[in-house]
């Protein structure tokens, strides 16, 4: 058992809480069981290293056992040595070091993609994993996160995503203009969340088309660059009197109005 | 300036954070210069006490003109005194201690009402606040809150509406079964938001209808005996591999879904 919090492993570990440890060791941190359940599940492959408390192994038996069967084998760390690996305050017992998995574009622009969330300057770990998870829950076939994004490997964007993270190809560290490109060259209309756009409802005739939502900055929105490259500029409108919309609430709804109106169109025959 | 921390008049503010403070004296705290400018603007008629520190009245001489102009006496308070008034860590230096309005089913269900929300038995203080502030942002006639819910009032709440809850009518302390007879009196159809029902697309043709959406307990949904009140039973399906979504997320996929049909059957002409 691993019971020195101050040795150097569990401090490298730490350590990947960082920008420039992630960067330098292309490794990340996957804390809590249910998060570690969802690596383990879907992507077991980039697995590295397991740590669980003795009450952890005791507790988690199923995911232990999925760990086994995958080849992987788990240390057995102390209470405080989890706690000093952890970003959280509560891994409970739990923590992973997986390897960033190298996604392109080209992975969720697949042929026949119809749904993808692009996330351009997003800076709020909160945001950029509640936006992952309910693209994942819309049935979206990737995320493109750009390059002056929060970095999705960052440990409150992994815990943000609930696990959706490993569910769907996330392509990160890509161009804006490349990725607006390719999403259009993938024979999706790009269509821009912004306040200076159209109501939503406006375009409801477009609505099951194959569709790639361009998501913006949290305080600034996108600029009008960004903006003249799409198809059409959309908000969800404030029909009441309330100040504003959280970023996540608002791509919420845009990405399930997406999912939904294609599957309407489907079931009338009139699908694209 | 009031700058005894610890004097009785300081201590009966900060007690409204308790319900049992509240149910006793009728009011509740109103924390923050966005929170009580919003009730100034929409119900300057229940803010009893106004509290703001030197710097405060400062930096927010448009909300102490406001208050002058509506006949409000501001106190002015220390920095250690606005603190040990508040529920929240940042007041930001502003307080207000307000009168619980009195707002009845009759309020919420207005003639003409056609888009409601009914939270049942939400314990969550953010969920419940966040759903309040989304229905002010779809348009909603009001919010119904039944008996055993959280109390709207709760400063916790109060903060997740950022203002909305001051922007229209809820309604709380409602009995369940009478708030959903009342709904359909009103000509409203009740549907109900529950992981047992029907794909929401699949109600497609009858979503531009008078709606009222009831939304249960973020572990346990609604129970089969109030399911059985209701005309339609609908989910918001996760179409990925997400394991859940958040119930204030879902709320408001729900409330827009609602609000943008309505708005495009109005446009084509074929509005209920």
């Amino acid at each position: 058992m691993i019971d020195n919090p101050r040795s150097p492993r569990v401090r490298a570990v730490h350590k990947l809480a960082k920008r420039s440890a992630r960067r330098e060791s292309g490794m990340f941190l996957v804390e809590g069981p249910q998060a570690v359940r969802e690596v383990l599940a879907f992507h077991p492959e980039i697995v590295g290293e397991l740590y669980l408390t003795p009450a952890a192994l005791e507790r988690h038996g199923r995911l232990v056992a999925t760990a086994a069967e995958r080849s992987l084998q788990v240390e057995t760390v102390s209470e405080a040595v989890i706690e000093a690996m952890a970003d959280t305050v509560t891994p409970q017992g739990v923590v992973a070091v997986c390897r960033q998995p190298e996604v392109g574009l080209d992975a969720v622009l697949r042929p026949g993609a119809r749904l993808v969330a692009i996330l351009d300057e997003v800076r709020d770990p909160g945001n950029a994993g509640t936006i992952i998870r309910a693209a994942d829950a819309a049935g979206a076939d990737g995320v493109v996160v750009t390059r002056s994004s929060v970095d999705v490997f960052n440990p409150k964007v992994v815990r943000s995503t609930t696990g959706s993270l490993f569910h769907l190809p996330v392509a990160q560290g890509v161009d804006r203009e490349e990725a607006i490109a390719a999403a259009r060259a993938a024979g999706l209309q790009v269509l821009a969340a912004d306040v200076s756009g159209v109501d939503l409802p406006e375009l409801d005739d477009r609505m099951a088309r194959p569709t790639a939502w361009l998501f913006g900055n949290e305080a600034r929105g996108l600029d009008d660059a960004t903006l003249g490259l799409v198809e059409h500029v959309v908000k969800v409108p404030i029909y009441g009197h309330a100040e504003s919309m959280n970023l996540a609430t608002a791509a919420s709804v845009c990405l399930y109005q997406t999912a939904f109106a294609q599957r309407i169109a489907a079931r009338r025959g009139e699908g694209s």
